[in-house]
Formats: C-alpha cells, structure tokens, sequence
C-alpha cells in the first residue's frame, strides 16, 4: 500500500508513450492538448494516461450523469454554431435532450506522492479546483485533473422545447473557452515549475 | 511529506466533534447526513470536516462555477416546489440565473493512506465514483467523496426566460433524490466495511 512498483511504471510511461505517438500520426490527438502531455511526459516522475480538451455535447439520456440508456448525439471540441445543433434538437428525445460542456480533464500517472502533491498545488494555481488523487496503487499514483466548468443545459424534456438556441450556444462556447483558457494556465503554471 | 501529525490529527478530530454537537443543539445540522458523520467519527484513523446532503440552489452568476459577482438567491436541501422559486425567475438577474442542483458532498481527514484509501473503495462503490484525495499534510490526509450528480439548468439568460418551470422542477427534484439516495448507499457501505 502506497508504493508504487517502479519497474512496472516505467513500462507503462513508456507504452502509454509510444500510443500517444500513434494518436498523433493518425490525426487522433486533440492540438488543444499535445503541447501540455509532451511536458507531462517530460516529467520525470509523471505520465499522462488520458485527456480531454474540453467539448460541447448533446446527450439524450435520463440525467447527463447516466451512463445506461444514454446517447450521445453531437461531440465537438471547439465552439459550436447553432444550426450545427438546431436539427438534432428539433427531434424528439428517447428520455432527455441535454447540452453538456465540460471543460479540461487530464488523468496523470505518478511515480511519487512528493510529485503527485505537485501537480495537484500547479493544478490548482491554474484554475483546476477539483483535482486529486483518485487511486494509489502498485501501478502508480492515479490523479485526475479537472476545473468546475461544468454546464448541463435541459433543451428537451417531457413537453418542454428549449426555444432560445442562439442564447444557449452563447453561453456555451463562452463556458468552453473558459475550460480551454484553464488549460493554457495549466500549461504555463506547469512550464514554470518544471523549469 | 506523505506522513500526517497524529497529534495534531487527533486534536483536530476531537474539535470538529465537539463543533459537530453543537452544531446538533442549535439545529443547525442536516438531518440527512448525521448518521453518516458519527459513523465517520467512529472510526479510528477517519473523521469528516465538513459536508452537504446535497440541494437546489437558484443562482446569479456569469456561470454557475463563477464564486466573485455571483449571489445565491434561494437555497433547500429537500424537494422544492415551483410556487417557490417563481417568482424568483420573474425577477431579471444581474447576470444570469442558474438552477443548481448538487449531490451529496463529505470532506474527510483520514489519519493513513491505507484509510483514504479504503474510504475511497468504499465511496466508489455507493456510486460516489468523483471521489479522490485532495491534500496530503501534516493536518491529514484530505478527501472528497463526491457523485457525478449535478444539474446546471439555465433559467434565465439575456432575452432568455425559462417558461417551463414545472418540467424544470420535476427534473430537479428527480436529481436531488438521486444524490440522497446515493448518501444513504454510502452510509450502508460504510456500515459493512465498519464491522
């Protein structure tokens, strides 16, 4: 318990590594994010397992949290424009219609506490308040990087039609850009700690 | 780093205790929490700093996560009716006006990685599954158990006004009893994994 297995975190590092490489070769990873995973990679003591730049989605599902009997109907990870959505909401949902923004998320691998504390301090000076440790393991010292840009807007539910799409994409992409600024925080906060 | 006082932990435990009976004499407690709080007391090397049972807040801010020009302008732990928040939409925000809706909440010192770490397992199987560790100190070891339950319905936005404030509090209360059915499983789990 507490010590992570030093042999068989190196070979994660280095295969989780190798599949980013693959990600950018075939166009798959998102630019908002490549410039702050090679400085995580760069890190000694840190790898990034996975990351999310932050998106606009539509969900039809119960509660946006639900994962059963949930679909996800639009994804974008750049601002959205409203006839991009105004067909998809003129269709009536199977439960719920829901736009959800979320802003940046990045899972981190860590080798040490000493390092996983850290990142958590850098984290929070860029704006990311709800980071922590999720898991410590022999596998490695798992945090989760995340701000409070959350929104999840209701656009159809029972009889109710949300009729105001241009107000709602508004505040959307305002909401977005906030999570994205947030990201670039990180990186600069990141940049001058590990220098 | 990594190793907490457990002087100093101990003394804070006893405090918060103390603060937490009288926070039962004056009423000020919820009710839907304080069986969970003196099963975390209970424990050995656990005790909680601070908590909520999860509520429906109307706020007006910019954005719901936004804390500065943000002002909470009706708040109830309990199903809330549409009579009540009515005239509330009628009145045009500052800025914006959000309808919040939060679950359950616990802030946790723990004395050993091992108890983070159990508690932890346990959140995650009530459905608490955004829990994880937010500091490391000498104080304690500092955790979040938290559910991804969390509702940020736009009321009233520019020329926007939400006229379907039934199907919005239906919606709403639907959450909230979601949030404090997973608080009762966290109760549960920790009740099990305490004997």
């Amino acid at each position: 318990m507490g010590v992570v297995d030093r042999k068989l975190w190196s070979e994660r590092k280095q295969l989780m590594f190798r599949r980013m490489l693959e990600d950018v070769e075939v166009g798959y990873l998102d630019p908002d994010v490549y410039d702050l995973l090679l400085l995580l990679f760069n890190r000694r003591e840190s790898f990034p397992v996975s990351s999310c730049s932050g998106r606009v989605t539509l969900v039809d599902a119960p509660m946006p949290w639900h994962r059963k009997s949930s679909t996800v109907v639009f994804k974008k990870h750049s601002p959205v424009e409203e006839p991009e959505i105004a067909s998809l909401v003129r269709q009536p949902p199977v439960s719920r219609l829901w736009l959800v923004v979320t802003g940046p998320i990045l899972h981190v691998s860590a080798l040490t506490l000493r390092e996983a504390s850290m990142l958590l301090k850098v984290a929070r000076r860029a704006g990311m308040k709800h980071s922590g440790v999720l898991s410590v393991s022999k596998r490695g010292i798992y945090l989760e990087l995340k701000t409070g840009v959350r929104l999840t807007i209701l656009l159809r539910s029972g009889n109710y039609v949300c009729e105001h799409l241009q107000e709602v994409v508004k505040v959307a992409n305002e909401a977005l850009a906030e999570g994205k600024n947030r990201l670039r925080r990180l990186y600069e906060e990141l940049l001058k700690a590990s220098t």
